[in-house]
């Protein structure tokens, strides 16, 4: 009894004990992190190390004004981790070399809160196990949906339930492109607003190819689904192509378009898909506009959860960077369940939304109709908007739910048509229960 | 170096040790708990006791099929007082007898789970404090919005901002009603309906008339705001006199009618109000339907976060006392952060929307009009539906922001006139700023 009596217990404080925390990285995240300590003045936190390359630079900026006087900043990183600071907080980004720095900081007793998805997204399992061998906290509430408590609420306040599915608007940046396109604008405009408002890299293919959202779909499913998936294996599709046209479109569908992150346990399998696609109106996911990011959880018992809020900037990152400082300092550990590797599909049956621009003349819809009745897939709606030009035609087909594998078919045989002045646009139209049966 | 290291460290959990629990109230919840029990099987965890009154019905209920044989069921709650469970899981409500068992179960070492916000509202400072004095925990993530895990979410995801304003559905039955009415029901009806479906008491006044939701307001207040309130300090009004053409009225301004729970820091006092009030169809408080919750928390640095879902039902609300179980039993603690006793307003900076009912003759608008001069509120707008009889005539008011107490003194005078059939219905018109200033 006394050794369960003090499992339970909660870890008492001692009095006057102080958490060191050094922080790697004194970029946007970093110094909201900086200011964020200031302001709140947290009892038994102080921030002793600032690691950054060209410190110099850094230490004398603006942001470092809030920065205590006491703090060493350095760019030796073996300043930090031969330092006795308790906590690191990484907010570097990237596998190297931040990997092999986390991983001595964790075999050197340090606990560490890290923003960075595609290293938790990657090597989170084997991060995990280092942190658990050497009795260490690694937590990474800020790695998905910035300031949206979206992995604390899932890890701790749906442990209970058995979550089914997800779906998520996890990349502000493609979600800040495609809403600004539902009023109007068109892609190649808003990508350059987008990059000079700074929510878009020079070259953006992490954000619109869906490699970024596919990151964080990884980290999601691991703590709601409990499945481990690679993230190489899971299916994506580029938002570039969706043209103004199609949110016309998808309005007469009563839909808008986003690009969705979703994952849904099937078995043993898992299926998962990163893809601009049709969402109703109706559904949650249509509320996020600019960059906001909102995650669906669907439960077995609990029915759907929505989490919604900023998913970037500075701000609203550090304050889940902070929030897991707290954790770690106050000694609250995390939920743990067992989490079992899943092999990842991208097929969903789902109705589909196709959209062509063609060299009008007879025969074209016959030849589409064709060739999705070839594969067995079926039209559920035709439509073509008045007004554009017979040889630079748009116009959009919708199909009963198909399999993915399906309709990629037939849209292959389309494509060669000679009518075809582009490459078809395929994209799934999201409804709530679309696997494979 | 060696106390601070210990207290960062995650706790191990003893190979082979179990956490026993036990269960009182079987009811709607509690058989729910025993249903995710079984159907999950969370390794370490067993349910030992379950008490209920008249407990041989209980015990030999439907439900009461998933309990394994070994559980002790009793109708003595000494039984599981004197036992050497664990964790007592309280889903009884009420503070009578409730408050006594809990602060002898935290008194002998047992950790408290409950779902109990009329007990957590009240007495919650108290039992926190026993539980800390004993080294135990005590935790209540089902007390508000029930499967939607906002408390979680905010007390270890938003530690580390400053969160300023809440605004809440948290009570499922008035949103039902009203979500109901929006579609053109009356009050009467939609109310019998609720209570034919378990949505709402015989005597519905602790949900209709805000009672339940002011609690859950002050339970999120000393989380988010970190300020304790009086709960009965905290203004309330009906939603009884909410009418259908309220609702007409309301979209002519794109607005709907919910009740909303609100609670917004300003320096040393908390403003604060439980009422229905005219919501923007723009904001996510408008987008939550029937019995869902939906909490929006709004901080200094991570601006607006939304949580939603299943404020309500059996197996919701059991997955947050589940959650909160395996959180107990895997000794994670929460977050703690300084709270202050706050004093109460009711008093906001607010534009009103005013609906009369007349006998209609010369002079009533005039009458209105100098009513709300006299004490400086400025007409925003006037709506009058054609359609209706001059003898029971419906029209509406709207202002510019005034103060609460300001538009009640107008209203209070305008009640007098002889023409006026009903009490007006003053309600404030949801904007996202507006404590005075």
């Amino acid at each position: 009894m006394a050794t369960k009596k003090k499992a339970l217990a909660v870890k008492a404080k001692k009095a006057g004990s102080t958490v060191k925390v050094a922080l790697l990285g004194f970029g946007t995240v970093g110094s909201s992190v900086a200011k964020l300590l200031a302001a709140s003045k947290f009892s038994g936190i102080q921030l002793t190390h600032i690691y950054n390359r060209d410190v110099e630079r850094k230490r004398t900026s603006e942001a470092a004004k809030v920065v205590p006087a006491s703090v060493f900043w350095t760019e030796k990183i073996d300043d930090v981790l031969t330092s006795d600071v308790d906590v690191v907080i990484e907010l570097m980004g990237g596998l190297n070399p931040v990997e092999g720095w986390l991983r001595k900081a964790l075999a050197s007793g340090k606990s560490v809160v890290t923003a960075n998805k595609q290293l938790i997204a990657y090597r989170g399992t084997g991060l995990a196990k280092l942190a658990e061998k050497h009795g260490v906290q690694l937590i990474h509430g800020a790695a998905v949906a910035g300031g949206v408590p979206v992995i604390t609420g899932m890890q701790q306040g749906l442990s209970g339930d058995q979550t089914i599915r997800l779906s998520g608007i996890v990349n502000g940046t493609c979600n800040y492109i495609l809403s600004r396109m539902e009023t109007g604008a068109d892609y190649a405009t808003v990508l350059a607003d987008a990059q000079q408002l700074g929510y878009a890299e020079a070259n953006p293919s992490a954000d619109v190819d869906g490699y970024d959202a596919r990151a964080k779909l990884c980290i999601l499913s691991r703590i709601a689904l409990r499945a481990e998936l690679d993230p190489d294996t899971v299916a994506t599709q580029s938002i570039s192509p969706v043209e103004a046209i199609d949110f016309t479109y998808a309005k007469d569908l009563n839909c808008t378009i986003r690009q969705v992150s979703r994952a849904q346990l099937d078995g043993t399998v898992v299926h998962a898909r990163v893809a601009p696609m049709l969402v109703p109106l109706t559904s949650p996911l249509a509320w996020s506009h600019g960059t906001q990011n909102m995650v669906v959880a669907s439960g077995r018992f609990g029915g759907d959860v929505v989490f919604s809020g900023h998913g970037a900037g500075g701000e609203p990152t550090a304050v889940a960077v902070v929030s897991d400082l707290l954790s770690v300092a106050q000694g609250c550990g995390v939920v743990q369940l067992p989490v079992r590797k899943r092999a990842v599909t991208g097929e969903f049956m789902a109705p589909h939304y196709l959209r062509f621009v063609v060299d009008d003349k007879p025969g074209i819809v016959s030849g589409i109709a064709g060739a999705l009745a070839k594969v067995g897939a079926n039209i559920d709606s035709l439509l073509q908007k008045p007004g554009y030009p017979k040889h630079r035609l748009p116009f959009v087909v919708t199909t009963e739910p198909c399999l993915t594998s399906t309709i990629e078919k037939a849209v292959a045989s389309i494509a060669k048509m000679d009518c075809m002045l582009e490459k078809p646009l395929c994209l799934q139209i999201l409804v709530s229960e679309d696997i494979p049966e």
